[in-house]
């Protein structure tokens, strides 16, 4: 099992000089402590940490204390190019790959063993939840309502995903460019394989802007009150 | 312009005690800061609260000395019962109506001024935000993945909610017990009127769990950090 951890991006939205995924919280940076749930997981070999390239050198040496992180590589202009170039980096031998962001610090290594688990079963799983919000379908033209959608049907999902190895690669190289692929999952249900939810976590946030960042620390400060 | 603040529901889903809408942030009930963000905005005249019927006179004697509130009214067993009992309350010569939710306490009386102009000239508007998680369906038997839906189309919607009157009470007598309806634009859409989305605000949270209170905590704080 290798997990891709994929810090490619440049973290536009948070309106720093440095990509977001290398902010610290509490200390650490982001990208760390995503790196610690994928490693506090038993069923996790091996990490490739995807960087953004003009920030290799840097993500190298930070990690380079690290355990099992296998390889730091380039990342592409887009998210799906970053997790591309990190599949290649993925030893053949490797039977499930899992793919998470390095912009969701707060995952738990039970959630990562818990996909893994699932994929090994199913071929491909990923974290969801429950939507709260009432959500409705909007004309982006006119910002007229179209339509509430019953959110009953629908989750809000996260990483870490679990694939197969070979669903995943599949994914990759056939999915056509223009699909609608704001994750991994997406890829492979373009192929028109399974992919199965499993519950994700409410501290498991994604980092995006500043403000997810104090209550990334509120909910870090309240789980280390509770441990 | 009439506002109805709905605080029927008794808020299971918290694990207290008592309905969230009467738990404290930062020494003030959600209930009372809700009121605020009402009694803030110039737009709005007057206001009906709808409150859970065993909690009545509690609610009664919290609201006493709070200007601006026309009637205490005891709400029904689901949300859309209690708007149908604060509109009864409404005065008639109300114009427009806004119905708001005392769980969510950081509405600004910004957002409940633009809703009612909004309101005056196309005869409905709530506030939406642009999704940031993917989104998927999801079959609830099989947890399978149903579709990736292109969440550039989606919004998640908060209240407060504005309408022309004539269109709310004639949504919520006309529509069907069956409709859909998680919120109030939901009945006026099922009349086939048109609903338009002005932008909603980030801090706007609903109070659901636990959790939601301590952002609420930290979202206040940096407000009145920045005043």
């Amino acid at each position: 099992v290798v997990a891709i951890l994929v810090a490619g991006g440049r973290g536009r939205r948070m309106g720093e000089e440095r990509p977001k995924q290398f902010l610290p919280l509490a200390g650490t940076s982001l990208l760390l402590r995503a790196a610690d749930a994928l490693r506090g997981s038993d069923e996790v070999d091996g990490i490739v940490v995807v960087a953004p390239e003009d920030e290799l050198e840097t993500v190298q040496s930070v990690v380079k204390p690290v355990s099992g992180i296998l390889s730091v590589v380039a990342g592409g202009e887009i998210r799906r190019a970053s997790v591309a170039a990190g599949l290649e980096a993925v030893p053949p031998s490797a039977g499930i790959i899992v793919v998470h962001d390095a912009a969701r610090p707060l995952a738990s290594p039970f959630l990562v063993s818990q996909v893994v688990a699932v994929a090994r079963r199913t071929g491909a799983a990923i974290p969801g939840l429950p939507l709260t919000d009432t959500i409705k379908r909007v004309d982006q033209v006119t910002h007229q309502v179209q339509g509430t959608v019953p959110r009953e049907e629908l989750v809000a999902v996260q990483t870490p995903q679990a694939f197969r190895a070979d669903w995943l690669r599949k994914a990759h190289a056939e999915a056509g460019q223009g699909a609608y692929a704001p994750d991994d999952a997406a890829l492979v249900e373009a192929l028109g394989l399974p992919v199965e939810v499993v519950p994700g976590e409410e501290d498991n946030l994604k980092v995006t802007r500043i403000g997810d960042l104090e209550m990334a620390e509120l909910l870090l400060s309240r789980r280390e009150g509770e441990e």
